[in-house]
């Protein structure tokens, strides 16, 4: 039995998490949550979820919620930690990522791709407040570049995979030039949206 | 060699991860940083983590930061982790203290705690607001914990003892009354703050 996904690809959550699965070549069944309808509030799902939040999962007579990906300790498909490393380094990535780069990332996301998506205004004062934090936070990931091919170690980690979704909406704003101004964060961002595993999100993000 | 341990006694972030070395029979060396005198944005600690946030680590060569307790993987002491059980369902219940519980109650302690011991005033809006949230928290706390004898699976983890330094904190303000009002959590908390590694903690903290 496959694992039942509950969310919704418009959540950034869902994303992340059929990127794990892809790269670990995981079966799953995609059950799409409609959050215009609140279905993240409804009653089955909050059994699944009590915070009523996507993603969830039902794996057999497991119920999740949350990050899955972190938590995904099979060993088929792209390994996702550092071979032969200790998991201490990818995962400081990963808190980077959640800690520094994600609570910024959502402010920007919010007001420069989901308000103008659904006819709401964007605050300027909040895209420059968080723009300038996102360029120190970008400053130190291009003296990290610099030193590791990818953010964890030299090779592919979570600690990248979980900023594939945000990057990829940021791309798509004029936020893009805090990118192109640093050689290595654009030529790492260049690097992991190419991934096979993310082109196959994508593309069940377009059908939907 | 020992591993350095950069930090604060006041940072919650400092006392989770001592809390994890006791935990594990872990020996370390505290170096405290000074905050108050911006300790934690000189150049030598910056070299140790470039966000300017304690703690930081030394391990041999290696120089790690952020929550150290969620990457050690050692197998002395206490073990952490559920044992015989995949590691998801911990992560799940770590993902809520860092996404559902640690929020509110980074908020509730600025101004219940930390704001009047440097003599600065308490906003009661902002008490309310993230007070009313974190009853609905412990409300899905304790439905849980009606179920499980920890948060992450009957047996103590990081799950649990990540919320050791805010319930602590909070349960030596008014905000005690929404402990008592739920008797698996308050049973739940009573339980994880008088294991012995968390003395030692406080104890570490009360010698600075």
């Amino acid at each position: 039995m496959v694992m039942k996904v509950h969310g919704a690809v418009i959540s950034t959550a869902t994303m992340r998490v059929f990127a794990a699965l892809y790269e670990k070549d995981l079966e799953s069944e995609f059950v799409p949550v409609v959050l215009r309808a609140d279905g993240h509030k409804k009653k089955h799902f909050l059994t699944l979820n009590p915070f009523g939040q996507v993603p969830a999962f039902e794996d057999g007579d497991s119920k999740l919620f949350g990050n899955y990906s972190v938590h995904c300790s099979c060993t088929r498909g792209t390994p996702l930690v550092c071979e032969g490393k200790p998991m201490a380094t990818v995962g400081v990535w990963m808190e980077v990522e959640a800690h520094q780069f994600d609570p910024l990332a959502v402010k920007l996301q919010r007001e420069l791709v989901y308000n103008p998506r659904f006819g709401m205004a964007t605050d300027a004062a909040v895209v420059e407040e968080n723009e300038t934090k996102l360029a120190k936070v970008l400053d130190v990931y291009e003296a990290r570049l610099s030193q590791s091919k990818y953010l964890g170690c030299d090779c592919f980690t979570l600690a990248d995979l979980h900023h594939l979704p945000a990057l990829t909406n940021l791309l798509g704003t004029p936020l893009r030039k805090l990118f192109d101004a640093r050689p290595k964060v654009s030529a790492w961002a260049a690097d992991i949206m190419a991934r096979p595993a993310w082109a196959k999100v994508l593309a069940m993000r377009n059908q939907q």
